[in-house]
């Protein structure tokens, strides 16, 4: 292969010809054969953002020379652009903080500026990573600032499915609103409950969820460009720091501002882990709604049977006929992944030391994995789950009718102790609530008609009522 | 042992003769002798108030015979006091989504109403756990409402204490504003910083916490009194669950309100897991806090001896004279409890099903704890360790000018490579920064005197920018 | 309060006239009190032996003079007995690695010691905390060795009841080796499945988990007694490392072995991690199997119904006769319990730091409360809930023969295709699949009979297998 | 594109023309674009076993055609070489228990077998994926028993690597046998100790990690095929069963047995909880051992200092001269990830429900990852800083000489109480232990000579014994 020969002060080391990174890049290939998966292209391209309104303000300055301005620039937009993420080599998790992938980046700008320029890859005296592409940067800020507007660009495409999946519910709410079924406790027959009343409460639970999210994802338009090393801003001038907050809010449309305190954005990761905790309740509250339909959809004749979800694909490769809930499944696995991410994401940011958090690139790897793999899923699962599902409405009233449970309703008339009573002797004898208070002259046909109606079981108050006067 | 015979649908039990707690109790010690612990009493000074208010209610609406709701008005109260304490013996680990708690509050205010009555405990025929003191309610409802209010109650504790860590850490900020010192990333040498900056970034922290802590505690405000069994409000009059709400929020000065949903509030948990979340993210930023303060404290001879903690016992029962940060490792060693908590929590919130989560008495077990362990962790932790650290002025300073770091200062005069070769030469030949870069006619003594300036180097901007033009 | 005044190296502090315990346990009072929870039992009578071994151990090399020893000796036989438990009033969760319980057993062997030889509480001169009764000890010797006493203490005690529920599944196992019933994946109709074998899966997945268990109780017979400060043995006799060990085996009447590196012994934590991570896989096993059990007795008339759980408690304070699987869910609560605790221990093991852990005191307390849960919830569970299940032998016959999934069989006599033309039909006009076979000759009635005979799916091979030639 | 149409129980698909896969895969492809990741080679490898013994197996006991045979073979003999690696496109995160990589491992091999049948792909009625490949296995049998041989050959490289790392140890051992430096317990000053006991303890440690990870792996061995749907064998000849084991091991060369229990094998999923716990407790101690180092090279002017590790890249892009952890940093992430996979993987198998544990695709893409990236890490890790780590012998032992810590020597002479004494002046005046010693007369300077001596404090015993006659 053909190669050229880069240097820096722990000696040369060989790069291919062609390629855009440069020494610093293939000490990290080197070094870190971790997972073989590359960055996230989210954080690439969010890499291409600092680097150009770093240039810029370095420009506006008059630290940078414009032509190299420019130069850097252009090449920064090409980075944005995704023309270069076959050169973004490094692995997703390696050591240093994240120095490996902001020289990644800092390499392939400069050698394609020095194209741009006019010279050869390699000719870092044209225009060097460090001094031009790095210039008043450090990874510890340029690292945070391109995590941060990675996560809130992915944010924005789980936000919309969020949004769609509860329009989605919202129909169906509607959709359901009259079907009644019953209310299960302990997976042990209740009283009866609306199916448009289960399918509103997840919907008002994901409300929430999105809420939870979007707070979270405010602490990240704090960026710390200007914090360089440890976040004091040594060698970033003052104006440069306020000019590359609003180039960077600029050119991304995010609503990105200088943080406050420097030295704090710069060692503290309490952003990520509380975006990372607002996935995870999400989580667990999509693996809980999840577990639900699975379990109403379960059947067709040994099972609950109450709700159809579409089917997706045939359910075995032995058994046929067989249809499973598959897009419930996936929903699932998606929660746990979220939930182990959140696991190392917490580790991750417990192992802050002094000035910085060195385990930034764990810390993404899983963050923007989470923030991916959450909208991945909602949109499918929406698309082809939600959205199909159809509800078993006679099967589903039927087992109201021939259950115990609406004994409940005839407490208030009759008192627990009472219902108690009537209620063992149904179970034991395996009939209906209804003959055996019309048999022991508890009640009379005409009340439990009323008190016993399940649509009425289904709103506040005690069903049958005018006969307590 | 003297006792009493109760009764309920499954058969007979024997009561101890002075219990106030009843059968369901009883039941409920047989079935749960699990961790030996009770419910934590901010848990059963709730229920007092679920009750009382709820009794309150129901006399205002009319099902509720005065003189009865009188007396169990009177015993709630008596419960909320902590005079019955004592009488709350299910185990805080417990099957059946609360209803052994709930059980053991409406059958402890009921034997104590029926003896305000006048009659003697056990006699139901008077007053009745189940119709009377737990009217209209169902475990549902009343065991999530006393978990809102016992985590809003607690948590003013925790606010309060965290609000004085703040204070204090401001205190200690300005106290340090002039105290120089090395700047640590990858824990090598970097560039100087203050120490009280870094105080900065921690109180910064914490005051993100308690903003994030109160944000997720608004969410428990949403009370879902009246959704008795699966929250459809059955057997639940309509003015008494508007009424219900206002007492508790009347009677506890808390913002309680009626949920919008209440089969929502019925079913899902997310509450929880955003709080405990919450918690996590201070318990991780504190153990990041408390091990660098142990770092720093490290030493005292052998280590960084940068700032030294108060000495809180001796430290060794070997090794005289030793003194430990015995208050930084509780820090740690609550976060670590924090987090497994938010594990079981997590776990727990997960396994709900259908119209309500069964898992509610682990949950609570594990969030009250969190709560508790917390406010007394940084209470201590406050008083003993951050109130009284001192800097070790001199030794902080001399580190400095020690070490290579401060190259980073030359980097905008001379470039990022002759700067490298300048920090290499000095590494190995462990000699200083300055002597090489005079030695090398690099930079004058007077420049040189200016540029590295550590004071100067905390700040945005180029130490020695003048030197540039 | 009378009191008398005790003296270190850091001041002085008044102790309670009568307490056995002395100044360090004050100073550990005033400095911890996070839980409100006292050391577990089993490791105060851990140190017990622990402190009486050693006693006889340095007396036996002539270290300690004869009558302190025995006076020694003495008082720790009581704290063995649990006469002093109340003197232990150190926090579980303490800073300082142990050193507070380490002292809090010192000076209450070391106070009754010296009222054993004839003088006051206090009169350190004549027997002391440090000199005597830590001989040769450091916390970092005594207290692991007193974790590991502890635990295998009481993991006997779990494992006990682990075989207990083996032999009840055994049991069971037989009692429902002819009970036919549905099999599910996906929670959706499979091919049907005995319900003694799904009995026997849990009872081999529970022998693992006792194998698993014991063999990670292995690691703990190593003890470092005789490392003192890091384990080097500074100020320890060989004589005496070699004679603590033997006592503490003849004592306890464990296996307990001097570790062969004590430098490893005393800094490493994984035995306890690996024991803890032996106990969440039995926790998600005993989680799994408790959803089964929930999922096959929910109902009793809208869920599956294959099976009923012995009736414990009333299951509601609301709904009349309904009897919840409450034994099975405080299964899972201690399966999430002890899942949040392995996430405590995992964190405290991984923050050790070169010579020691200090996070032990987190670590043990979480590791003892899951094995004391395990043990509890296992032997209710058993008692409880295990020995009386029974099966509702005719309702899963039934099911199992309007199922679909016993299409399955027909797949090696006609074919994967036409089997899922025929499943098809069925499920789409709600008929059995015999019918439609019959209908379509595509299999005679003969035939049918003999190849769905759901016995015979429950075994390997062709079910009607001579067909086929 | 070019295109063929595929037809299954749902309906039609089109198919790429030139793809291996069929209308399942396709089907799976539009259901779960959730991570973007491919399964792992290791896995797609294990499936290519699978079916290659399965078909021999059934050519033996006479239901599969020989001619069909030896072309399933000779297709299932090319994905074990990796030949069709690019046709397995179904996410690794799926829904359906893995029926889709199933499936798409079927029609793969159904498809080139056709070929080599002489036919084109798609024609079904030649040869079908799932009667001639899948025939007498179902999803439950052959996932496991693929994840079974992909977690086994991938766990031999772990194992391999484990075992290097455990030899370059015992070489640095004796390296640094000699060298004496301070021993910190709670970071504080303690006493002295060898590296080379430090390393040694490392070792052990490792040494104990390898056994776990290799008595974990022993379950692995068991494998399910012949269980089919849900472990009763239905369709499967006992025969078979017999044969396929013996098959697949032979070809894997892995110990590989039939299980005892085919319905346990099926649905229970501890051998995986209980491998990954093993890797968790692998990645907690490697994560312990990182810190220290990164402890212990601290600096290198301002912090311990007292070893070195090679140099791998330039630290930082604003820092000259800079050189980080890097290589123990990655270490740590790593360990980080292994926590966050055992997370997902224990609640992926907590999520099993009855026959079996549909959570198998998160489950299977977090163990192999595990496995893969330790063993990447460790390779990495020992290669370029285990084995070129170095000590700074001096600076360590001055260290020993100017510390407190050596204190704890002389208190078997003089007793705990006056050695405090002397500690606590020490550390006022800023003196060191011996000169007080003297000047108080505690000690003369030739007993202090033999008592302080470092080397001597490093084994067990009373330094300086014979002063004590």
């Amino acid at each position: 292969m053909e190669h050229r020969v880069e240097k820096d002060y722990l000696g040369e080391k060989q790069v291919p010809a062609d390629a855009y990174y440069g020494i610093q890049t293939v000490r990290a290939q080197e070094n870190f054969p971790i997972t073989g998966y590359p960055p996230h292209n989210a954080l690439i391209e969010a890499f291409g953002y600092v680097k150009k309104s770093a240039a810029m303000a370095n420009r506006d300055v008059g630290s940078l020379n414009k032509s190299i301005a420019s130069a850097v620039i252009k090449a920064a937009e090409e980075v944005i652009e995704g023309d270069f993420n076959d050169q973004f080599v490094v692995d997703a998790i390696q050591g240093g903080a994240g120095t490996s992938i902001n020289m990644n980046a800092n390499e392939v700008i400069a050698n394609r500026a020095i194209e741009i320029l006019g010279y050869e890859k390699g000719e870092y005296d044209r225009l060097s990573p460090n001094t031009h592409v790095n210039m008043a940067q450090s990874t510890n800020d340029t690292f945070p600032t391109a995590i941060h507007i990675a996560a809130l660009n992915l944010a924005k495409g789980l936000e919309d499915v969020l949004e769609e999946v509860i329009d989605t519910l919202k129909k169906k709410e509607k959709e359901f609103d009259d079907v009644i079924k019953m209310g299960r406790t302990h997976l042990q027959d209740a009283v009866p409950i609306r199916l448009g009343q289960e399918i509103g409460a997840y919907r008002r639970m994901l409300e929430r969820d999105l809420a939870r999210i979007e707070r979270a994802l405010d602490n990240l338009n704090d960026i710390n460009m200007g914090a360089t090393a440890v976040g004091t801003g040594l060698n970033a001038e003052p104006d440069y720091i306020e000019t590359v907050a609003k180039y960077l809010a600029d050119l991304t449309g995010l609503n990105l501002r200088k943080a406050d305190d420097l030295v704090d954005a710069t060692q503290n990761t309490d952003a990520y882990t509380e975006l990372s905790g607002s996935l995870k309740v999400l989580a667990i509250n999509l693996s809980k709604m999840s577990n639900d339909l699975r379990l109403m959809s379960s059947g067709p004749r040994t099972g609950l049977n109450e709700i159809n979800l579409p089917a997706r694909q045939p359910g075995s490769s032995i058994m046929p006929g067989k249809v499973n809930p598959v897009m419930c499944e996936v929903i699932n696995q998606i929660s746990f992944q979220v939930s182990g991410n959140d696991q190392t994401i917490s580790l991750a940011s417990e192992a802050g030391q002094l000035e910085i958090n060195v385990m930034g690139p764990v810390l993404v790897f899983n963050l923007l994995q989470s923030l991916s793999v959450l909208e991945n899923g909602l949109n499918v699962f929406r698309r082809y789950t939600l959205e199909g599902m159809s509800a078993n409405v006679e099967e589903a009233k039927d087992m109201v009718h021939k259950s115990v449970g609406i004994i409940t309703a005839i407490n208030p008339h009759v008192g627990y102790e009472v219902a108690s009573r009537v209620a063992k002797e149904a179970l034991e004898s395996d009939r209906s609530v209804k003959d055996i208070c019309i048999e022991r002259g508890i009640l009379s046909e005409e009340e439990l008609e009323e008190i016993l109606d399940p649509q009425e079981m289904t709103n506040p108050g005690i069903a049958g009522a005018r006969f307590m006067e």
